[in-house]
């Protein structure tokens, strides 16, 4: 079978909280093998990956289990955060909005929380 | 012709009284026959069914015209909602993200109101 | 090579700054003649092509550039505004859901900024 694909797009800081359960929910429902996730962060939504541990720590068990957490470089740039700072499991993507726009032309569902 | 398919997604519960407008000016825009239209609330979004009768009167209206309306029962079960107490016309989807994911997949486009 | 499509949905006046921003870097990363790039505000959206000159000016440079902007008919009708004094680079559609929709259908990506 072919495998559910998915983006989601967090350009929130404090929609990280739901769009994880989103995700949870999601593998829950139809199985970790059977879908690929990508998260897109820009905007203020990158912020996430450098505040709450807690939601850090929900991240990492996500990515663990094959979820692809990104960050958009303008983004990062504009907030003044250091890509070296990122948690080791963010790939830093040149433009968050063109590897959205990439990823639904691949095929992927868009979600945004 | 092939209808037009369209899936909104409700994740905010004041975000109801717009996504209602929308889907009527959709449907007066393409009409009814040529229309078919699924609302996925999720999240807080679910606390609608539940709410104002302002609205669930017009979600009503819109359901009597072919909307199908849905509510994530896991959005449910956080809420602490019963599913016995949503009004006759709203049905159950296990997780509101795939139900998303899952129109996407069959052709439907994706409105965030 | 085929352009790559998106369409950009502004349903709130303050995310107009981000909508903006989003659309700059994607034609800065992707390249300007390798873009379609369409706007379509609707609900409170629309006011921002009546309000902040700062937002205009910068609408104006991209539609200079070739993105289209457009304002739904029924919401300018909502609050009150007339089409006559939109900027000129603006165009009207009946139902800006309808445009989302359509344009999705035609393999336009989808980003709600």
């Amino acid at each position: 079978m072919d495998k559910v694909r998915v983006v989601f797009h967090v350009s929130e800081s404090q929609l990280w909280p739901r769009a994880l359960k989103n995700i949870y929910n999601f593998l829950r429902d139809v199985g970790d093998q059977n879908a690929v996730v990508e998260v897109v962060a820009n905007a203020l939504g990158v912020n996430g990956y450098f505040t709450d541990d807690e939601v850090k720590k929900k991240m990492m068990t996500l990515a663990e289990r094959g979820v692809l957490f990104t960050a958009c470089r303008n983004a990062l740039r504009d907030q003044g955060l250091s890509e070296e700072n990122l948690p080791p499991f963010v790939q830093v993507v040149p433009a968050g909005i063109s590897e959205l726009v990439k990823k639904q032309k691949e095929g992927y569902a868009y979600i945004k929380p």
